[in-house]
């Protein structure tokens, strides 16, 4: 029992071409998915009439066993098998004999190919969602503990207002929870059962296509028997959710990168998240971050691969589809390491409040003053001028703003006061930033609670 | 009136810098949503006791003002303006006078300009949406005008299985709906007001963002001040929703400028879709259909531009963000017009019926051969390479495979009949295919039901 | 002897981030490159004194040890190895004891990792160039085989002006002459040695950096060692040149999928370069050429992907850059078989010369009937309308434009007279076009001789 | 006079399709190009005996009169132009009449935007080489001002080795070395004549393409006329080029950004290259830089949107090819804009020499630590070991390496003596790379020799 196809050939596959055409190489992940769905199939063809219940035991008996060999590592992929598919069926003929040829009855490899790569994902998604899980509890959980630590907040690189700690920590938080709104949305276009729409015209021996989707645990069974071959939606979208959850951690670890430098010095990540030079003995350095880094590239990389296949397609199933496997594949492994990593990372990281303190720098509070002379009643506009020439003036005296003498201020708005040095106070300046959403010890609290509610 | 900045410069920016840096060329499509959220703004500071009623009168018949300025297309975008937000603060200063240098009291770009983009897409999604539906509802409407047109499937780009048109028809149906469901969800992530964010801690002079979200007919407020000035995510998933939108559309596409070329002859466009060639005087091109599918690639390139933008960006706000702006107005006109052509295209598109019935080959029914051979006990495997066999025998012979002698069948296998000539019939063929989402007539009439029910 | 560093770690690496960080499980790969950069190292090592002849000896036996067990398959990546680097390492110490510890005096794996890919890499560019030139090679021979078959040539998938199937056969010469000279061109940026940057310095111990250039047989060294170690322009390049040669031959492909299609009938493939259906008994399709055509969207993926990861990386080695080998290997593996099998199809297809010449359509001679008012003193523009007067009228007859009697014709224009109908002649309208480049015979034969003397 | 084309048509293109289809909304950038391209054509027809000498003089008279009224900015685009094309030729009839409707006598629009299009780029190709020259000249001239100045080196953004600042800035000199190496290599593809390849056949009437080329200033022609008018590898090529030189942009861009952030200090930004906040009066954020550091992803989203446009295109023109237009402009102003700022920023760039040597940790000479081991006859590989220890010793005592006394470091091991604290000396550190490509001074001088000699 050779290919699934030939009778209608008279010459074998050229070498090359055998090798470029096999997917055997990366589709034996399916393996699990495949057998799962041709027990299923199996019952259907019984139901339908067109296999005794013998045959339909002798079939899932064979599988079962073909399953077990796939468990314990028995196979290995052979160009030969061309397929999952085929070498399931390969197997199974080897070990049940002919009722084996009696399995592909009504269906294509276009509709189970489909079917086994939902079931694949369904899988997938059920542990990268718990995992995108416990990376958002592990961030809750620091950003409680920290709550009394201060830092500064950053625009462009530079110094902008006092933050907590824990506020900085939060913004990723949210970040997770939209990428998990959209992880239940795709699955939900993930769970829809293909089977039964053949090559592409739909199943004429008339399976059940409703129990075959129960059998398998999907919700829905596709409406359209040519979408159904070749809709790839759900891996596309599968894999822009993993770029973009993946850009988000990027943007945590450039963070963190920058934070562990020495000149920074606000967090160390432990060292068993570290790695070592060969050459230089003193470094430590935060490999695990540039990874999460530069993955967000790869997976831009998957996602651009599959819909630059996808475009211009014509209808229904061409072999381009195939080219949909490896992205995902890629994409599940690197999410599923990636998440596990981010978690270890964050649970293990060490805060140094002291020297985040030693970093606010008096301009932190500039907007403060800009506001005190609000209350004073000048123009929000006109004060901004106004703080911004004491700044300047600092400067360019070489001192802090707050060392800046009242005389000198008032040089520029009698507008000025003595209270003005009242401003120069970092924490006040955060709990000032008490909207919903601040920065304001209370604001974050709640923030947590409502975190807390959503996880 | 000049910059928002300067009290603490000094010296101007550089002029090469000055284009490099200025948004105005193209973010003054933002002006509606901007001086909307600045009315909004003007109640919240009101609201808040920073300004008396008086003032916020003045500021927001002036903001009418500016608005009925920029409706008549009076504003010209000028270089010295940088951006939306300082070209309409600069013009209501120049109507009001002082009272304007209260209104970004509390308020940042950074926020500001969250706001406002999210006030255009929302607005934008809403045509969009609209646009999809109605050309949804084109293809359930050709759909049923064709219920009784046969052509051949392909898989491949080879002829399959016999298809009905309308069945073909109906899989792009699916696939739009599904870019409907997407656009749904991720509206929900649009539709929440940043405004009170600040620059990136949270509005220190309390606003109430629950009345200002109100105010902008948002249904939820961000979480998060830190994330609420630099989520673009909410740019990306649109981006990522046109993508592919788009690249179904580019399928569609494909199939019909196949379809449409002479050697196939299955359909024609209306020439108000088609353009003609400056030198071949014959020529009816089918412009429209190219440049849905070409666009697809435009529109990848949108999305990669912004994913690669916020990939490993420091946290909060970055200068980089302003590469969000245009990809996503790209996207909205590039989508605004696709939608409508598409719709147009297929409303008006000529079905040529006679020329798909004679495109219909034997092949398309070696299947139901197979089947038939099932029917007569014979293992599908096997016979699947009988009929291959049969196939190749009829090729040899350069006939038909209906033409095959019943001797010829029968040398092949005795499990042939002379009833075997009865599978040759398309319509029967099609008909066979009966499950949901099959090509029967009445599956597809079961879809087209199915179809109405979601539009 | 297990990491390359650790003396400075009181802990190991947590699992996820060790599975995380390990690159073993690609970049065995590079092992022969490694060792052999390594036994160029040693050389380098004695000539500055660091390690005597007798060691030198003792490596280099050991390194020569080490490749033959890589050769004969004998290794097999293990996690705890972490990268080629520690693995040859690792072994060379099992085997040679002590003396293997100072290998790696004064070096980096910053410049032995972009070694040991350059010298990859230079080795596979031999076989792609050589790969490139018989797919170049083939195309001439069939173009030449052909000179005499006719075919309607298209623009926008319609019918435009006759050509000579060679000359349009031809045009994917020159692409691939192009992809040819920009493989030649990057090479150059390829055969540049790196050894000797150390890890971002330079090295100390005062290798000869030029004898170690040499004794790799590069061309030339890096003139920067923080430019050395952090340079992947090459692999950019690489991955760049990949994908567009494989959008050449997608597009090559789409047109020998669309010729292939039965409604075409222009060319077959040969059956080894097809695969058949699991379903279907009669399907032919040619994957092969699908495959052609999705790679270069898989390639596409591979440039972004590597793209994404270099932009906006700080200076000099960052982990990030581990990113490259995937991409670069996988492109290295794509192209490899991509150009053997499109050469192979292109030399076993079947052209149909009889069903191309009964494709040609009237049509196509509009332009040369345009061209015949001109001769006839009609201005082109004006000609150009009459003509597709003309065209208008034998469509709504429903009659070819040769059947169109001369009243008809002179109602439009009486520049039209009785010569007229010898323009309708495909082999004549062909030979019209005899400037350079055209596709008249002796044109052809001129772009066929130029060829050949570029190959 | 309306469309080039039309008479084969009975009805007028739809409003929505008009929009979707006209490219002249931003081909108008390519009249000066048209028109050059369209004098030259004049000679050719004149040549070739089409128009007599005086058709040709009223033809090149009125196409002066049309580049004259561009020149002025009197042209609008306007929709029923459809493109540039269409444009200049309406124009023309206008001022000259009938004699104007000979001008496109055997050409295309095919060739003729072909045409355009390369004779754009290569102007534009001269002003960007420029500008990368200047960009480089400016680099080897602040690298020779500032010989003298030591910093931390980076790898992974923690310290690793003493280097010169200079010897950092010349890195990114040979990064813009080897892109002007490609845009000279690449300017050879786009230096091709494609004028006289007709619509995809070849001139038939006749002109001289050499002429033509000789004409417009082209080195070469096109060799196949059906590549000719498809051929869009230029543009992709020059869209990677501009990709790959903002991805360099973005790395010295993302350098400068953390280095000008208050915590490390090491380099100011003139003022006329940053900007403030409309909020925070003491902000001067480094926008030039983040613009740089983005502007690599907008790139990158344009050179996926012509290859993904590209991929699976059928042979020769499709209307799909006019999405290259908007790409390559955009790549065009960014690079010019984008290489003047990056000029300007370096040039103006403020170095703190102080802030730099105070950051100099003893960590940056643990390699030199080892390989004074090494010199004691302690096997490289042992003595990394060995510092290691005693970098975590000293980290553990809360010191500087050069403050862990002897007797510590004695009980690591005793091949350490007191001359190990000789090591402790920055500028020694440096001038031990004195390798070609070291960071030594000598070495970075023979460098900036080398640099000078190839600008």
């Amino acid at each position: 029992m050779g290919k699934m196809w030939g009778g209608r050939f008279s010459k074998p596959t050229d070498s090359a071409m055998e090798r470029f055409n096999a997917s055997i190489g990366f589709d034996w992940q399916l393996w699990a998915a495949d057998i799962r769905g041709s027990i299923a199939y199996a019952a259907a063809l019984e139901r339908a009439g067109l296999i005794s219940a013998q045959e339909r035991a002798a079939l899932v008996e064979g599988l079962q066993a073909v399953y077990a060999e796939f468990e314990c590592g028995a196979y290995e992929p052979r160009l030969a098998d061309e397929d999952i598919h085929t070498a399931v069926e390969r197997r199974l003929g080897e070990l049940i004999g002919e009722t084996a040829r009696k399995l592909h009855t009504g269906r294509s490899r276009n509709d189970q190919v489909a079917t086994d790569t939902r079931l694949y994902l369904r899988d997938k998604i059920g542990a990268l969602r718990a995992a995108l899980l416990a990376l958002q509890a592990t961030i809750v959980q620091r950003a409680e503990e920290h709550l009394d630590v201060l830092m500064p907040g950053y625009t462009h690189l530079q110094q902008a207002q006092p933050l907590l700690f824990s506020h900085w920590l939060m913004s990723y938080f949210w970040m997770l929870q939209r990428d998990r709104e959209r992880l239940d949305e795709l699955t939900r276009r993930v769970d829809v059962c293909p089977l039964g729409a053949g090559a592409v015209a739909g199943n004429a021996l008339g399976v059940d296509r409703a129990a075959l989707a129960a059998d398998l645990g999907f919700s829905r069974i596709s409406e359209n028997s040519v979408d159904a071959v070749s809709d790839r939606d759900y891996v596309a979208e599968f894999l822009f959710w993993a770029t973009l959850t993946q850009t988000h951690l990027s943007r945590l670890a450039e963070d963190l990168i920058i934070w562990s430098s020495v000149e920074f010095g606000f967090v160390s990540l432990d060292e068993a998240f570290t790695t070592g030079s060969s050459l230089m003995p003193q470094k430590r350095n935060p490999d695990s971050l540039e990874l999460l880094r530069g993955k967000a590239g790869r997976l831009l990389g998957d996602l651009v691969g599959l819909l630059a296949v996808l475009k211009g397609l014509p209808s229904a199933y061409d072999k381009d589809l195939q080219e949909d496997k490896e992205p995902l594949f890629d994409a599940v492994e690197t999410m599923t390491l990636s998440l596990a990593v981010a978690e270890r990372v964050i649970r293990t990281l060490r805060v140094h409040a002291e020297a985040m303190a030693q970093a606010l720098a008096d301009g932190l509070l500039a907007t403060d003053l800009a506001d005190y002379l609000v209350r004073k009643g000048v123009a929000f506009r006109r004060s901004h001028e106004l703080v911004g020439m004491a700044v300047r003036r600092a400067e360019a005296l070489g001192i802090r703003l707050r060392e800046l003498p009242l005389t000198e201020f008032q040089a520029i708005s009698d507008a000025f006061g003595p209270d003005l040095y009242d401003v120069f106070d970092f924490r006040h300046a955060v709990e000032r930033r008490d909207v919903p959403g601040g920065t304001a010890t209370d604001a974050v609290r709640a923030q947590i609670a409502q975190a807390k509610s959503v996880l």
